[in-house]
């Protein structure tokens, strides 16, 4: 039997990024305030917390006090309320997402009616609509799109979504359109994780795909890795069911980009240990097999 | 048994305007150049010669005597020529072909990398490259593509391709570039001339496609047709065999946006001829079952 984890997997440049940036922040600071987790995933949060990072939904809960933007960036109007206030902001906003919110505000400033290929409901995407002038279409596929022609059309993309999506969103647009501009704002980072994930899926009898439940990019993986074999998404160790293993020749694994590397290795122990391997455990996820380092930023 | 004609068929906007001042031009001077024909449509041609328009492939036979740009447009440097040389110029260029230069400079002079879709050979095409500032990429399809990825890429397209070949490029070139421009240079009038050729060709046993043998909107309706039906493109009246019909019920006749309404005329007339049908005979292209008439510019 073989476990495997996907090439590319686990933390992105981004969030790599956000993390140094909020403990380093931690301990020059008694307590701080983030609006809204700093990354997608709750074990990763809790460590935070033990730092002294506080996670508020409500910005009356800031009262004074310094400030994180999250990995997925903020609201315009928010970010225009911190300064107004005064407060310290600390931005660990993904530099692939501001850019996204330089292309929103600019192609709606230059004419295109911007639409925006994500989740309405997740936070870059909240965020990302804030910073077009005027109203954005949001659309989780090209099925959401209203009726009817445009003149000119600026498209922009949640970076965690699959570059499949935009290529279908796009070829319904082109004939209802006189120019479509399309910014592939997709993270490299996201498309490289979906390509080893399918790679290894295809090759595997049983798929773990671990990462925070409100992680966008983890749940595409599970969704994308589901398609071609039996798939279960957990976010920690412990929620593994020795069951799944039986009979499994091949399994393979991945992680979101949220995910940090102890979780990645506390699962893989987990299953080598399931199956009663504990001699090849590792100690550090480079240690895995299959696992490659990313030159990232 | 029935002949019906496309709904939408014939003449388009730009080859009446370009016949127009052909003609026009024609009545105030002894002797007009075009520099190649003026339309894809040999007889109409040998029509325009007859009234004093000779055309003529080298720059050097125009000596002197004002000189018609044919509904495709010619390249920048030819026209710089022309207007160094002090020669009249009589601009017949369809103005969306003109528009559509525009672009390609507009594109280039922004940093966009130029793909052009089309027929490289063709002469909408030649002239279109020469506005480009820098390479331009020619592809008839997105096969034809060079390998690689690219940055900035503005995508135009010979007016006549048809959508769905904009669509299969535009829909490859998306994950191979940053940004992707797509002008939608298709002419309403050629898709819409498409559409109602599928329409009658689902319907029908048989389709003649009527226009020149060079005229590259005809030889698209021709080569959509024969993806329901048999087809034959024809120039002329003359050209139809009788055999063709035999066993036919339901014939459909469709025509180029370069094919002159008499044309269209002798063939339904012909057909009719043919299946012993005289009494129905028309004098004019409206009077032909199933044609709408276009309101136009």
């Amino acid at each position: 039997m073989s476990v495997k984890i996907a090439k590319y997997s686990g933390f992105c440049f981004g969030v790599k990024r956000a993390i140094k940036i909020s403990t380093e922040a931690a301990m020059k600071n008694h307590e701080i305030i983030t609006l809204g987790p700093v990354i997608h995933n709750p074990q990763m949060v809790e460590k935070l917390a033990q730092k002294g990072i506080k996670s508020i939904s409500d910005y009356s809960e800031i009262k004074g006090r310094p400030t994180i933007i999250r990995s997925h960036g903020v609201e315009k109007g928010i970010m225009a309320k911190l300064h107004r206030d005064n407060i310290e902001i600390i931005n660990a906003t993904c530099p692939y997402v501001s850019k996204t919110q330089e292309y929103a505000l600019q192609l709606s400033q230059d004419g295109y009616q911007v639409i925006i290929l994500g989740d309405k409901t997740h936070p870059e995407v909240i965020a990302l609509k804030s910073y077009v002038e005027g109203e954005a279409i949001i659309v989780a596929k090209s099925s959401d799109l209203p009726e009817g022609k445009f003149n000119k059309v600026g498209i922009i993309s949640q970076t965690t979504r699959r570059i499949e999506d935009l290529q279908g969103l796009v070829k319904i647009l082109v004939p209802r359109c006189e120019e479509l501009r399309v910014i592939n704002t997709i993270c490299n980072v996201t498309s490289v994780r979906q390509d080893s994930t399918i790679k290894l899926a295809k090759e595997s009898d049983l798929m773990i795909v671990i990462g925070g439940k409100n992680s966008s990019n983890t749940k595409m993986l599970a969704r994308i890795s589901e398609n071609f074999v039996k798939t279960f998404h957990i976010e920690t160790a412990s929620e593994i069911d020795k069951k799944w293993l039986q009979h499994k020749d091949k399994i393979g694994i991945t992680a979101g980009a949220s995910t940090p590397d102890w979780i990645i290795v506390e699962v893989y122990n987990k299953i080598l240990k399931c199956v009663g391997n504990i001699e090849k455990q590792v100690s550090k996820v480079e240690d895995i097999p299959g696992f490659k380092e990313e030159k990232n930023g």
